[in-house]
């Protein structure tokens, strides 16, 4: 998706939040691709949930002619790594100081609960500061039992969090990460 | 999604086939709830892939004004199994001698092989003369590899695939079935 020049550099339209968003959304779809290419992984970005209110059928098929977007109660990723489920929510936040919790609905916290319940591996990519974090479920679940707030402070993230570097290919090698945390007897 | 009577009974209408394969998803996603308020397994439909032409801004949010349907390349479920990945398809034909392989995309295929070979659970549920059977990714990857047909009998699925009984909740215990086939010895 391109956009004209002057939108992408006002930084405080919607529209940016959006591109921000995509971008890192554009990366991990390109890394999931790429680790898919080599067989390392089979990682895929579920499609947005949407409902549809009205459908016609034209000479190229069925099109929906309205539709809204709905609330997601899993995670946007999910897949199979080292023969392990695996899944993670990708946000960015252009705050500087904090993740504000409202990026991750209920239902998600809940799932999260749920998948680590189950011993699936999860956790939350967070870029903030152009910079990209891991963030294991666990530690995401710890933090909002134990705290009263509404954002997780971006010292908390990059203290427990692991950064995860930009390469050429894959984009975002947060794979290596996951070996780390949770293949070398790390815990989930 | 409810339907005019006098639509729900014109067997011929192309409404109908969709009726039908809707009675099959309501049942496999009632059981889900089920598996999940029992907290036995979280398996998901995934949302239909929709590629959206556009979009405008009410006061009631975003809504979709153009869209139209994807070609999907992964199977409609997934989740997380005593630990396990699992994946499947459910499809059904108002064919009563075999099931048309159109019901499958090429891209759906490739994918059943590779989560068969990153020791992912992949099956299928097929509905055909009214039973609904489990056939298992590696049964039909080595039907279609050596045969040259454009559909499947019958006759392979009732003796190759395994029979799931409709009882009252979950409506379509196929776990059980999964239980026997891929955690008691059985292999993918």
């Amino acid at each position: 998706m391109k956009y004209p020049n002057n939108l992408i550099k006002t930084y405080k339209k919607p529209l940016t939040y959006k591109n921000r968003g995509m971008d890192l959304e554009n990366e991990l779809n390109e890394s999931n691709k790429y680790y898919r290419e080599i067989d390392k992984a089979l990682i895929y970005k579920k499609p947005t949930p949407i409902g549809v209110s009205n459908v016609i059928y034209t000479d190229k098929g069925k099109v929906i002619e309205r539709g809204f977007f709905k609330e997601p109660s899993t995670l946007d990723y999910n897949g199979l790594y080292r023969e392990k489920y695996i899944e993670y929510e990708a946000k960015v936040t252009k705050n500087k100081t904090s993740f504000p919790l409202a990026n991750i609905h209920p239902h998600q916290i809940k799932h999260i609960e749920n998948v680590l319940r189950h011993k699936g591996i999860v956790f939350l990519i967070i870029k903030i500061n152009e910079i990209v974090y891991l963030l294991r479920g666990k530690d995401f679940i710890n933090y909002i039992n134990t705290h009263e707030r509404k954002s997780i402070p971006y010292e908390f993230i990059k203290d427990v969090g692991y950064k995860i570097k930009y390469s050429y290919r894959p984009a975002l090698d947060y794979l290596k990460i996951v070996d780390e945390i949770y293949f070398n007897g790390g815990n989930q």
